[in-house]
């Protein structure tokens, strides 16, 4: 007979769960990591997926696969409803399974401030799926406006808001106008592409506040000098189908996109503990929930401060990833070497901020590493460096390595697809069957005033 | 004034309407070219998007850039519902567009053989949604069959039926046998996924009968060492939710690709000429519409005879090409030397068969050059040089021959991504902590019977 060994179950395959998973290799037990999806996602370029430069296969890769060899793993797809903590077990596609260890890092969504109708109009990047739409939307938005006769009509088709100034939304900004300006340009006959206007707004005094003052206002400079409208201690008040409401301004705009507002996955709520404002667990030192030793909160879900700085611990990548192995390691020496489940005996999480990066558009970036503040190109190659770093799997390292080098030379996003339903809303068509010949002159900018034949 | 210049519209941008265009480069005319998709399809590479080798922006690209220094073109996105032959105009999104030359590209979609209600059961593979379909049903069935507890269920979800043994049936078949028994098979725990059972029907005495019979034999022979199961001269009689029926014979199976049959598009019914049974139009030798010389038909749409082979011309890539750039040629001598509208004057197309070739897995492959019949690793080196020749752009080239070489060395197609809606139907789901540690030996294969514990 074998002896009996504990189940550890997963809940998230994002940075955190997949870190978690890979302390326990030689751990004695059997782990279950659970997701809604098939592939673990690196969020911080899906981004890229949006704005038509990477495919979703560069960016996404098979659970499975990351695991394949691990033997002591199982990976089940299945969103999971609830966890029952005085049971310790967890409810997936109504059935309930057993647990030892819980570890529950199910990651966070968007948050529309209470007004979640905001999020047909405004959609959110938080999956492969957000991005595809994402990008339908954009690219739909050049088609529309190339066959628009409506002036007014043309110039919301190509009002793009951004709402939300953090690495997401700055990163987004930058890439929309350089898809307007540089890989739109030249393909279009009615339209000039680069009249499109980017709006960045943000609730707060200055973009990326993760970052010291001195790079928000470079962020911001940069920002403007690619042509994005940044406006910041602006509140959105009203998201409707034509566009949205800044207190008492009106824009109209068919593409809304929000990059604004976290809050914790919903499983969260089904655990009767204590949340914090955003839906996130409030966990102890050691990252496990008062109470119930046995299981543990990673990623954007906990909420935590570090002892050692007394500040909350962020929701970002490195973060999660060092939360997975923090708690990876207490679970391999608790089973392997059966201490105590005290959570006072274990070690407290710390955050080791080796730096933080953000990109804005090419050859430009902000980077502040352990104190060192810098921006521009250089900042832009360790953006990309890092980036490449961290990619999960070896072939995604050298395929968006390549699709990179790709894109740089020749200032082309080719993943230009619009794919899934397409709901074409031109008001009036233009003739595109002008009875004159008048080839566009390479060297002449298009005007935007369109004429009908 | 500019003197008037003729309008050409061209319908669809698959291989015959690029084609049309590309030759109307330095034609006095404004070109129109209309088509569902902002992107050019390579569809003799579609399976492979479908069977998760491929990324669809591999093998799309966007009509605007192919044309984008082409300045008498103008690209619209939208769909033609009708053509009035005798006012000379089409209707896209309610809108009537006039011309003066008009060709008809707009290809074929499946033909279920008047069994419409089988497509949402049978999926067919022609544009990039359908490969997408495709490519999550098949993951799909693999992720719910290593949860199923239902011996019979699993067998269903593990159970791939092609119908349609044409080089797509073929080519589909061999791939999915290629993931269960390499890419998969050490990625889960609880299914042995080379038990995956592939069945390919084909309603005739052999498969692809475009190549002589020897190539068919060769091609049935390599499926089966496979271990797909050819079934010829089987015809489907029922088609339904949880299976098909061969006559008297019933199959459960899940996943049912369709790649027979073949229809005009719809368009072709709204022009009042006569069409063939399949809906093809009924051309002139120089591909343009009896008693309308100003309209051509080119593509999978035309249905016209070789006068030097009294053959009929094939659907194929090739095929489709040759016949745009055929009347691509007619329409620039036209309107640049205003020859007369008199098709007795014109040059009749022929079709140059340059040869055939049809891949059946990794290096296998059959090749007939111009009556030269071979198979094998050779034949499979040809296929792949060939296709990536023929890919529209250069960066699509660069890109899949890496992915091909990528995929070869590790025997890994990492576009495993389930994307876009999920239904996700396993009645019984196992469970996933069972109480015995027991890693699975690498060198033991995994059983399919599943112990719940």
């Amino acid at each position: 007979m074998a002896q009996r060994v504990p189940n550890v179950v997963v809940i998230g395959a994002g940075f955190a769960g997949v870190h978690v998973v890979k302390q326990l290799r030689k751990a004695r037990c059997n782990v279950a990591i659970f997701d809604r999806h098939n592939y673990h996602l690196f969020q911080p370029l899906l981004y890229q997926v949006a704005s038509a430069a990477l495919s979703p296969g560069d960016i996404a890769y098979p659970i499975r696969r990351i695991f394949r060899s691990q033997a002591n793993v199982s990976v089940v797809l299945g969103e999971v409803q609830s966890i029952n903590l005085a049971k310790k077990t967890i409810t997936v596609q109504g059935l309930e399974q057993d647990y030892d260890f819980l570890v529950i890092a199910a990651g966070s969504t968007h948050s529309y401030f209470g007004k979640d109708e905001w999020a047909k109009t405004a959609i959110g990047l938080k999956t492969i799926d957000d991005a595809l739409d994402m990008r339908k939307r954009m690219l739909m938005a050049f088609e529309e406006a190339e066959n628009e006769l409506d002036e007014v009509s043309r110039r919301s088709k190509l009002t793009f808001v951004i709402v939300g100034g953090g690495p997401t939304g700055v990163e987004l900004a930058g890439a929309l106008r350089e898809i307007a300006v540089k890989d739109m340009q030249e393909d279009f006959r009615n339209i000039d592409t680069s009249s499109a206007r980017v709006i960045l707004f943000d609730g707060n005094d200055r973009l990326i506040k993760q970052f010291p003052p001195s790079l928000s206002q470079r962020a911001k400079e940069d920002l403007e000098r690619m042509g994005v409208e940044v406006r910041l201690n602006s509140r959105v008040t009203n998201v409707d189908a034509t566009g949205l409401n800044i207190g008492e301004e009106r824009i109209d705009a068919q593409n809304i996109f929000w990059a604004a507002g976290v809050q914790a996955a919903g499983v969260s709520h089904t655990l009767g503990v204590e949340l914090d404002r955003a839906g996130r667990v409030k966990v102890l030192p050691d990252l496990s929930i008062p109470g119930h030793p046995e299981v543990f909160v990673a990623g954007d879900l906990a909420s935590v401060t570090d002892p050692r700085t007394n500040e909350p611990v962020p929701g970002l990548a490195p973060a999660a990833m060092q939360m997975g192995r923090h708690i990876g390691r207490i679970l391999r020496n608790q089973i392997n070497d059966g201490t105590t489940l005290d959570p006072a005996n274990r070690p407290a999480f710390h955050y080791v901020d080796k730096g933080t990066l953000a990109t804005i558009g090419k050859n430009r970036a902000v980077a502040d590493i352990r104190g060192w503040k810098f921006g521009g190109f250089f900042a832009w190659l360790l953006w990309g460096f890092v980036h490449l770093m961290f990619l999960v799997s070896f072939r995604s390292k050298v395929f968006v390595m390549w699709t990179w080098i790709w894109n740089y030379l020749f200032n082309s996003r080719s993943v230009r697809l619009i794919t899934g339903d397409v709901h074409y809303s031109v008001r009036k068509v233009r003739d595109v069957t002008p009875s004159d010949y008048h080839p566009v002159p390479e060297d002449v900018k298009k005007d935007v005033v369109v004429t009908s034949a």
